[in-house]
């Protein structure tokens, strides 16, 4: 057994940071499309770009009083960025855009699963109160496209659409927690929540789930 | 009077405890009105309340390199918000949101006067120069609604209204750092800066004062 | 050789002194004018210039997780600002505000080579990658403006106008690690890389360089 676990732990790495890197593209990508459609230039695209793929992440950290980023320690990833962006503007003409956005739908709810559930690890390894913990899940998972909204001077998407997903990456987060109070690995408890946050979202695409607004909204 | 002194001072305490539990809830009642203006769903709500209620002091914290944050060291408070949003948008239909935005302004004009004092007070124990621990004390009590509004891209109230609050808390560091300049243990500062800025906010209310604008401004 | 490089180095010190004065003096006028645009009230005037004006910076130091900020280091630019907002607010009527924002194009574009320079020297001393410490560089002299438009509930001017700035900072930048790869003193680095950068932004204005947009954006 005890040569089987690593080996599945290993591929299951390997797996994670193609997820990983597939996800990161995917946020990167929705502020690709963000940029686009308020006409940005080189510039405003690779920031709006880049702080959707990166904010989240990195205002957890500033919350948590954690260094370094995830962009510094890997800065080979802001390369990749500032070569992929200008990229993306010759090869993606405007009329892709509306593809774009369904083609990201799912890397960007493997983002979501794998986002939160990291992000809510973190936060607990680092001493939150669980409900704290799941609160910088949410903040990893979802704020990179708040801050990609705010800087193009838009409403926030997730406040805003009626579409489950901060609450989702809630359900991740403490889906995650009780895992590991339940003994699991981390890299268990991970796969799991992630996966089961996923299949929420992608389900909720596919059914049209929406969350309940005001009252008397008419 | 060594008898009487901690007396007073634990009932005021008490005092001052009901205070901030009243103005915190006044300034995350400000976020519920301006999500619910924006027709938010259940996450923006929460999410707006929060900033509105935490966003200033945390803030002041990172400016500050201070942690735990107040919501973190408290997370009792993030449960209570989790609830209570989602309660007021099932009691709270939309007619009513112009009532409550005036029934707000007497609890949020004590937050304005307790946060601006206590914000102030804090930034000079950390050893912040006098003009900066005043300019901290107007972020923790203003910040919240700048945040709030930012989430709700809209432009800050407080930046456009004309109507003295931020002023005020200026007004109010100041004179808690001239009380305890003047020998006043803490609690007396805090309590004599606070009440003389939410006084000055209600009678700037009542009164309709304004600040002036651009000369020109036809 | 010894006795007159000191004082080349002293008397470019306090060269560069001014053009820092004068850079920010420049930057708090950008947030002037957009919050005279906005027809901001006195306190809204005031945040709007003091984060234009140091927001790049704060930004910065935040991210690199140093304290304390340039403002609290030297909080008599706090007073002069708080100072000089109000008298501008009643100096300058709004009719001028087309010809101060063509009068700050000058001095702004030495802020530009100024703090680009300064913040990748700093980022890079504090054991940033490459990469990253021109993108610090770029924060410190490119987010005052950003935070500045977020702020007046606009689209960064920065991200949107297709002129050549941040990525006129990102060359700058470069430039300074490269000037400092070959041996050179940091104060002349600083010099070459600034007056480099600035050169450009004023040729870049004077010759209306544009940068490349999305391909089919009609």
């Amino acid at each position: 057994l005890k040569l089987v676990v690593p080996s599945i732990q290993s591929s299951l790495s390997v797996f994670n940071v193609s997820v990983e890197v597939l996800a990161t593209i995917a946020f990167a990508a929705s502020g690709l499309v963000a940029a686009a459609r308020k006409k940005l230039d080189v510039f405003g695209v690779c920031m709006v770009s880049g702080v959707a793929a990166f904010g989240g992440g990195t205002l957890r950290d500033i919350l948590l009083d954690k260094r370094p980023f995830f962009w510094v320690e890997h800065s080979a990833w802001v390369w990749a960025l500032l070569l992929l962006c200008p990229l993306a503007m010759v090869l993606m003409p405007k009329r892709h855009i509306v593809f774009t956005e369904k083609a990201i739908e799912i890397p960007d709810a493997f983002g979501l699963g794998l986002f939160c559930s990291l992000g809510t690890l973190n936060a607990s390894l680092a001493g939150m109160p669980n409900i704290v913990a799941v609160l910088m899940g949410i903040v990893t998972a979802v704020f990179g496209g708040v801050l990609r909204d705010l800087l193009c001077n838009s409403l926030p998407k997730t406040f805003s659409d009626h579409q489950p997903y901060a609450v989702l990456a809630f359900i991740g987060g403490w889906l995650l927690l009780g895992l590991r109070a339940h003994g699991l690995p981390d890299w268990l408890s991970i796969s799991i929540a992630a996966l089961i946050t996923t299949s929420l979202r992608l389900l909720s695409i596919r059914q049209g789930w929406s969350l309940p607004g005001w009252r008397d909204q008419k």
